[in-house]
């Protein structure tokens, strides 16, 4: 499911670490070089690289290329190049500090990633930034979000495949109950998304629509357009429960925007490449009659470009 | 600090297997072969017989320990012989299902095991009940008490040594205002004990001491008499940063008893022997002037006196 295209015969680390330096040398940088190698190598490759540069030439290669890369280029190689578990510990602290609609990343990150992938990234964000992913949140954020995200970002979940069916028809009464009340924020519903299994959620919303007649998320998109906390509880179940339609959605806004969304492009690019982006392509070509890559090739331009068609794998 | 003692040279785990398979066999049991191996082997030890046993004699040995002994000497040795992570997984399992008076196991294990040793037993709890720790407590608790006891299962506290000194002080001033206030179950106070490091609370209560005169735990302990969610307050701040003194407390409790409370005895030794045991010790010794393994001998008796004595080290 993954788009990522690694050569089958690719150079050695010490090869690939001195081509990189040499991109860099000179006047001017040889973007190409970078987007040559930096795209094609897998997590591990690159952070062995990541290793044996800064053995080599005394530098973290990320420092070398912030030095030499900038805008939308820069901001898709240095967060493509970082470890997955870093990256979203990257992607989560920016998060925590301009909250206004970046809401959005942590909930993203807390529902779309499974319970050890959310382990590495708290694990990373320790490492980090010297202090957890939960008292960042649940401080820069007040209110109901904070009621929504502090948990969402805190629960293990667990993953196996059984469900309890009379639990699922139990909850999804619970959820229809307060979601006609509209009291969207009542602890009860916030407790069900936040602790259920995804696969036991996935049952609840499925009795939801056949004992209810309607989609849970059609019941909140009403609600939703005028409560910004009822667009993150909708944003938040389709996250949990069909990711990639969620993906699609965040790129179809981006690129159809006027004026591209590039923070949401490079940010679903960079963290979907490795894990789900051929399903997402498949989803957006669904939804939208148009490749991905063709539209981002219409949308953008340069160096970010051609790092972003050879990420996808056009 | 731990307590437990394993001799310098032990039997190979065959002959263990051996001898535990023939304490078991022909009328009546050996129970103090039983002790003399199981109270001396260390965790890893234990989970090698256990492996060994099975593989030999087609039996679980719990399953074998179950049937052979009882009441509070089955106990202690049950608990003690599993996995530490799965032992924590079993008490905090039943403590949801009995949760009148066992909130204070699930805010024991939450408070006084380090990050890591938390997400072990949460990952002993998905592979031993098919759910999570997080949503068992969400479903079976309600109100003030779920709001901090869900929060403080879900955390991944940071661990490092940094304090922040200005946000100590900040948030000791929150903590004093809501505490004079009466707003115990406000959710800054919720918030602060939830997330923060260890070690920036304890600067946090040392600053509360330094500018308000009183400890926290002083403020709560009247008010704790009439309200059992203020205890819980103050039960959750002891174990956070004074976890010998919780302990101590605890042991106290269940032997100064009419009637000794071995559910809380046989907890306390079964998960603290390879832990901080020796430091409870001492601490009890200050506390009563009485060795802790002399009012075990004076309370209780028999094979579970023995097993007791012989874990905590006489």
């Amino acid at each position: 499911m993954a788009s990522l295209i690694v050569p089958d015969s690719i150079p050695s680390v010490a090869e690939d670490c001195e081509q990189l330096h040499k991109a860099f040398s000179g006047w001017g940088t040889n973007e190409d070089l970078i987007i040559d190698i930096l795209a094609h190598r897998n997590a591990a490759q690159r952070k062995h690289i990541r290793q044996v540069y800064a053995e080599t030439y005394g530098q973290d290669l990320l420092h070398s290329l912030e030095q030499e890369l900038s805008s939308d280029f820069e901001r898709i190689v240095l967060l493509w190049t970082l470890d997955p578990a870093e990256r979203d510990a990257v992607l989560l602290n920016e998060s925590t500090k301009r909250w206004t609609s970046n809401s959005q990343v942590i909930l993203e990150i807390a529902c779309t990633r499974s319970s050890h992938t959310l382990l590495l990234a708290k694990q990373a964000y320790h490492a980090r930034f010297k202090k957890s992913l939960e008292e960042d949140v649940a401080a820069h954020i007040t209110g109901d979000f904070r009621k929504l995200l502090v948990p969402l970002v805190s629960t293990y979940r667990y993953e196996g495949p059984e469900v309890n069916t009379t639990l699922a028809k139990h909850e999804a009464k619970i959820l229809h109950q307060h979601i006609s009340e509209k009291e969207y924020n009542h602890e009860e519903i916030l407790r069900i998304l936040t602790t259920r299994s995804k696969t036991q959620l996935f049952a609840t919303f499925n009795h939801y629509n056949n004992e209810f007649g309607t989609a849970i998320t059609k019941d909140l998109k009403a609600a939703a357009a005028e409560d910004d906390f009822v667009t993150a509880l909708k944003c938040a179940i389709k996250c949990l429960v069909t990711p990639e339609k969620y993906f699609e959605k965040v790129l179809r806004s981006a690129i159809n925007k006027t004026g591209t969304d590039e923070w949401a492009l490079t940010r679903v690019v960079a963290t979907r490449v490795e894990v789900d982006m051929n399903v997402i392509k498949e989803e957006y070509y669904r939804r939208n009659t148009v490749q991905l890559d063709h539209a981002i090739k219409r949308d953008t331009s340069g160096d970010y470009e051609r790092m972003l068609v050879a990420l996808i794998g056009a």
